[in-house]
C-alpha cells in the first residue's frame, strides 16, 4: 500500500515547514503499517491556475495528480491562513474540477475506495473548519474518512530553534497527544484503506453526484 | 440494521416540514436495503441547554442517545439558517459533549464502526458549509463517513400546494439528481456500516483524539 | 448610548460563564466611553424554537428583542461548540427571520445604523469560524462591523481555582493582549455607532437583500 | 473617491468571467456616486507564493498593494470553488500577511478607514460562508463592513450564449433582486466610506489586534 501527500506548505524547500514537520509522524506511523509515502511539495511543482486537468505548457499538475490515482491513500497537508486552506491547496480543489465533473456525468471515480486524510498547522485557529471544509471535497468526490481522520497543531514556533524538519517533528513527537493523533490517524487509514479494498463500494450511477 | 434519524426541523408535528419530506427517499432507500429506519422529530422532545448526558428533570436527551447507540447508522437532518445547522441540531452537537469527553479520556466510543449521513434543506444557499461542519464533528466522534454522505436540496418551496410530508416527498422523488442521491448515499451508507461490523477498527487510544 | 450583550453561555447562572468573564473587560470599557450595557443571559430565558417574533405562550424573547430594539450597540457573545456558536445564539438567528423577511420585503430594518460586535471563547478553536459566520449573518441584517469587532480567548481554564466571574474577569485583564483587544473593539464600536447615528444610511430598497 | 476591485476569476482574459459581469453592475452604481473603479484581474499578473509584500523576482503583487492602499474602496470578487473563495482571492489573503504583522506589531494600519465589499458567483453554494470567511479576515485587516456589504449570484449560465461580459451583464441588469443589491451595496459603501474619512477611527494601539 502506499500514501501520497500532497504538501501545500507556502515554505520552499529551502526553508523548513511546520507542516512537513508534522507529516513526518504520519510517515512514521505509515511505514508500521507497511505503507510507504512519498510527499509532494506542490510549491516546486508548476501549477497554474485553472479548471482542467491538464491545461498545456508546462502544466505540473498532471504529474501530481497520476501519483493521487495511484495511491491507495491521499493525504492533503496545508498550512492555516485565516481559517482557511492555503491557496495551493485550493488550487488542488480547482484542478481537480474536471474529475468531478466526471463524477457528476458517469457516476465514476478514480477515487473511489481510496481513503483520505488531513493534516494541519497553524500560528492561529481554524483546523476544525478546514478538516470541515476539505472533508466535505473529499466525501464529494469518491474519498471515504474514518474517524480521526487528520492531524493537527495549532501553536507559535520557536523560529530560531526549529532549524530542520527534524527539530520540528521532534517536537511533535515529544507532544504525547500529538504523536498518539498521528498513531490513531495512520491506523484507522490504513485499516479503512485495507478493507476498502477487499470490499469495494458498488459502482455509482451518473447525477447522483450532484451537490444540489 | 437499522438506521435513527435526528430531525431537526424547527416545524412542529402539526407543520409540514421539507426536510422531513427530503428524509423520506432515504428511508425508501434504506428498505431497499433491508435498514429500518426511525425519525426523531428534535422539536418534540424536551432537551435542555447542557453539556452532559443527562441534566436530570424531564430531560429527554437520554431516550434519544440511547436510539443513537442502538443503531448502526445516524442521520443527521437539518435545515438551513444562516448558512448553519439549526439551533436543534447544534444542541445534539453539545449534548454529546460528555461522550466526546469520554472518548478524549479513554479513546472508547460507542460510536466507531457506525456510519453517519447527512441531510440538508435550505431557502438558501450553505449546504455544504455544514456537511464540512456536521462531518468534522462526527469524524472526531467515531463515525466514519463514505463517499456521498449527504442528500441535500436547496430552494424555495409553494408554500400553498406542499400540504403535507407525501407532496414534498413526490417532488423530491421526481427529481432526478435528488433521487439519485438518495439512492446513492443510501447504498454507500449501507455497505460502509456493513463493512465496518465485519471489519471493526481497532482499539483506539486514550488522549490522541485531542484536536489541537 | 447603550448596550445590550446577548450571552449564549451554556452555564446557568449560578455556574461560572468565561464568555461572561471576557464580556466584563467590554463592558468596562464602554463604561469609559459613557456607554451602559446589559447582559441577557439567553439560558435564563424561555426562548422556544421558531422563526417569528413571538411564538405565544410563555414566549419570552420579545422581551429580548425589544432590548435589541432600543440599543445602539448589540454584542453576541458565544462560547464555541465544535467550531460553531452555541445553539442558544444559534436560536437568536432564527428568530429573528421575521424581521429578515420584512428586511427582504421593504429595504426596513430597525437594526439600520446600529453597530454589532461578538465575544467568544473556547477550550478548542474555531473562533475566526463564528466571527464570520455571525459577522455575514449581522451584516445582511442591518448592522454595521467596525475593525478589530470581536474578542475573544481560546484555552483552556483551571476550573478549580476559576470559582467567579470576577476571577476569570480578572484573568483576562492581565493579559496583555485580551485587554487590548476590548479597549480596541469597545472604541472601534462606540466610534462608528457615534458616526452613523449622525450620519445614517440612506433608506434601503426593497428585495435588494435577497442574498442570492 | 474611487474603489478598486480584485477579481480572482480563474478565467484568463480572454474567456468570459461570470464574477467580472457582476462586478459590472456594481462599477455602474459606484460611478452613479461618483466613484470610479478599477478592476484588477489577479490571473493577469504573476503573484507568486509568500507571505511578504514583496517576494521580489518578477513578483507583480507590489502593484495590486499599492493600488489597494491608493484606494478608498476595495471590492474583493471571487467564483466559488467547492464553498471557498478561489485560490487566487486565497493568494491575496496570504500576501497581505506582513501588513497584517504590522497592524499586531503597531497597530497601523493603511487599510484603516477604507471600505471593504464582495462581489461572489457561483453554480454551487457558499456565497454565505465566504461573505464571512472574507468577512472575518477584513475586519481584522482595518477595513469595515457596512450593511448588505455583498453581491453574488447563484445558478448555472448558458454558456453557449453568454459570449461576452456585456451579455452577462445584461442577464444580471434584469435581474430585480441582483441589480438592486448592487444599488444596496454602493450606496452603503460610498456612505460609509464618505463617513469615515471625515470621520476617521482613533489610533489603534499595537498586539490589540491579535486575535486569540
Amino acid at each position: 500500500m502506499n500514501a501520497v501527500i500532497l504538501l501545500a506548505t507556502l515554505k520552499k524547500s529551502t526553508e523548513v515547514s511546520h507542516t512537513e514537520g508534522l507529516c513526518q509522524l504520519l510517515i512514521e506511523e505509515f511505514k508500521k503499517q507497511s505503507v510507504e509515502s512519498e510527499i509532494l511539495r506542490l510549491i516546486d511543482f508548476h501549477i497554474p491556475p485553472g479548471v482542467v486537468s491538464d491545461v498545456g505548457e508546462g502544466d505540473e499538475w498532471p504529474k501530481i495528480l497520476d501519483k493521487m490515482l495511484k495511491s491507495d491513500i491521499v493525504i492533503f497537508a496545508t498550512p492555516i491562513w485565516w481559517s482557511n486552506q492555503s491557496s495551493l491547496m485550493q488550487r488542488v480543489v480547482e484542478r481537480l474540477d474536471e474529475l468531478n465533473e466526471e463524477i457528476v456525468a458517469t457516476g465514476k471515480s478514480e477515487f473511489l475506495n481510496k481513503v483520505a486524510g488531513m493534516v494541519i498547522t497553524g500560528a492561529e485557529d481554524g483546523a476544525q473548519h478546514i478538516i470541515g471544509n476539505l472533508g466535505n471535497f473529499l466525501a464529494w468526490n469518491g474519498f471515504s474518512l474514518p474517524p480521526a481522520p487528520s492531524l493537527s497543531y495549532l501553536g507559535s514556533y520557536e523560529r530560531g530553534e526549529e532549524d530542520s524538519v527534524e527539530t520540528v517533528a521532534d517536537k511533535f513527537r515529544k507532544m504525547k497527544n500529538t504523536a498518539g493523533m498521528a498513531r490513531t490517524m495512520a491506523k484507522n487509514i490504513v485499516h479503512l484503506a485495507k478493507v476498502l479494498q477487499k470490499n469495494p463500494f458498488p459502482a455509482q450511477e451518473a447525477g447522483a453526484q450532484y451537490l444540489r
